[in-house]
């Protein structure tokens, strides 16, 4: 079978979470004692999880973050002020703990899970990176398609069947997260894509661009975007012909997350993008999906607008590598603890409020 | 000596952290391996804890939160559509762990610690509470000043000694939480003296009131601000005249903390109001202090801007209780870690950008 048949049949199998828990969810929520909807966003999430759960106590943990990494071909075109290799040299730097992603996911109790699904360098004797190279580096998206159909359903199959395999050993929230330079480049050819917006309007600094480098950019885009020309492709060709390995991996994980019945939660631009992609090929999977943050990222504006989301947290954060990801499960774990742990105003003999 | 001279000696003693320490902050922050400033509000966070901390490597724990309870005279005025039994039941909700702010306390690793500063119902033998009780209430605020200056005084201590305490038992980030039906009142009337503004511009619907409801509330704010001439007051007598014990308690919590040279974390629009009446009576106590979240009542917007603070989180909260303070001290602590647990560019062998 092929890697695009059998992500199809992934994506045929999911169905989207009985969206009846919601009332009971809601019912038990304003027993609590607090005022009704006192508590904001954060009961909002716990109803989400519940529904998710289909039941009235939800919990979070235990949680995991699948940091995937790939190189672009595009970078070729000079998109990235960091040099190449530091795709390699940031992941061996998340391996020896040394990273933001390193200190949040600890933070918030997640298991840190690094895949290599298309990195240039050469990780094999790097501690604790999961191998699934798919291929070394995209192709140059400005010259031609930057993968196949089958290397994206590849790509794909890796965070699907991570997912599942993390959903089997007990864990109930999965995060994503990335690294890859020149990959704010393909996150912006993917949003102008999808959302039919003008590359100049979703680009940004990345990494640090100054004006030109923006402007340069945006034409490196939108010269992509023509000779591929996406307008004519469907979802799963766009994300080939525009995105990246492990935009593709992310994107699986939403996927598998949904195929397995549990939450996953998106983390700035990148893996908007990545959670964009998935929702026009799966579009089952996005009741599955929480956002994390607002990237500081023009596009990441676009993509939450295209997926009607609204992000937990707003901390002008712009760094990738699943950091806002991680902060919003702590959020979501503390609003599930609130919805399952709380006294209601019977249980407690609190009086409720004079009607 | 009076508590007012007592008092006066803590805000006599302070002083503001010296700022010359975020030149090496910044330093260190721009050293790790991401982006410069790509953690946005994040890098904001630990800069400042660092300076607070004269050091570079700042540590957000051991944490605390004081959940500081009062009643208030003002309930009289048929201000809330809870009955003002509820503070004492909610203290006992607290102390048997069935609240919000249990569970997202503990969620964060913050030890909780329950206050009587001036509860109408008998707390004696409700276990965990501290007895601090100045009196059993305020007086009506709309007949009278509700404390006088020796009551405020003593209140303020009683949070002062508190975080006193706490630092020298080895806290580095002490919350603020309170507990007392009516209290959105009183917090209001501090918001529109200390800010100069029209109560019906900072009134709000606190735990549920309607529009007849809260036209009353500013009603009765307007009458309270007229009685007890507070255009005519020196900062500790406005919150003397419109304040409540509990919101006293917390102003004493963020002078104490400056007093002991750690940091403060503000709750939501009652805390908030707290800590203005803080920073007005001891402006020196402000570069200690972290705000959390903005609640949606209105008038914590209008304290948040006579602060000129921008809170950490935006949740749509207004429970109080200390739970926007629990979870910003979790998102604090995170700054912390990453600011002090990264490696740098040179530790980790990454390349740095290209210049």
């Amino acid at each position: 079978m092929t890697h695009e048949i059998r992500l199809q049949t992934v994506v045929d199998s999911i169905t989207p979470p009985d969206a009846s828990y919601a009332t009971d969810a809601w019912t038990r929520l304003d027993s609590l004692t607090k005022p009704p909807r006192s508590l904001g966003k954060l009961e909002e999430l716990a109803a989400r999880m519940a529904v998710i759960q289909h039941c009235t106590k939800p919990v979070a943990g235990p949680m995991a973050i699948a940091l995937m990494a790939g190189d672009h071909g595009v970078v070729a075109e000079g998109v990235s002020p960091y040099p190449q290799d530091v795709t390699a040299q940031m992941v061996a730097n998340f391996s020896a703990g040394g990273a933001a992603i390193n200190q949040l996911a600890e933070h918030v109790g997640a298991r840190l899970i690094l895949v290599d699904v298309g990195v240039i360098g050469d990780l094999m004797r790097t501690a604790g990176v999961r191998h699934a190279k798919v291929r070394a580096g995209t192709r140059n998206m400005a010259q031609e398609p930057a993968m196949t159909r089958e290397e994206v359903s590849q790509a794909m199959l890796v965070g699907v069947d991570l997912a599942r395999e993390l959903a089997g050993a007990g864990v109930r929230t999965i995060g994503t997260g990335e690294m890859g330079i020149g990959n704010t480049t393909a996150a912006s050819a993917l949003a102008a894509a999808y959302a039919g917006l003008d590359p100049a309007d979703v680009v940004g600094r990345g990494t640090g661009l100054d004006d030109a480098g923006v402007a340069h950019k945006a034409e490196v885009i939108a010269r992509a975007l023509d000779v591929n020309a996406v307008s004519d492709l469907d979802a799963l060709g766009v994300l080939a012909a525009v995105g990246g390995l492990e935009i593709a991996a992310m994107a699986g994980v939403f996927i598998g997350a949904a195929a397995a019945g549990i939450a996953s939660v998106s983390d700035g631009f990148i893996s908007g993008a990545a959670l964009l992609a998935a929702t026009r090929i799966c579009p089952a999977c996005a009741p599955y999906a929480f956002p994390s943050h607002r990237s500081v990222e023009p596009g990441h504006a676009a993509i939450l607008e295209a997926l009607a989301l609204k992000p937990v947290l707003e901390l002008d954060m712009r760094l990738g590598e699943g950091t806002g990801a991680a902060l919003a499960m702590g959020v979501i774990e503390a609003s599930c603890k609130v919805m399952s742990g709380m006294a209601t105003f019977g249980d407690a003999g609190v009086s409720n409020r004079e009607e």
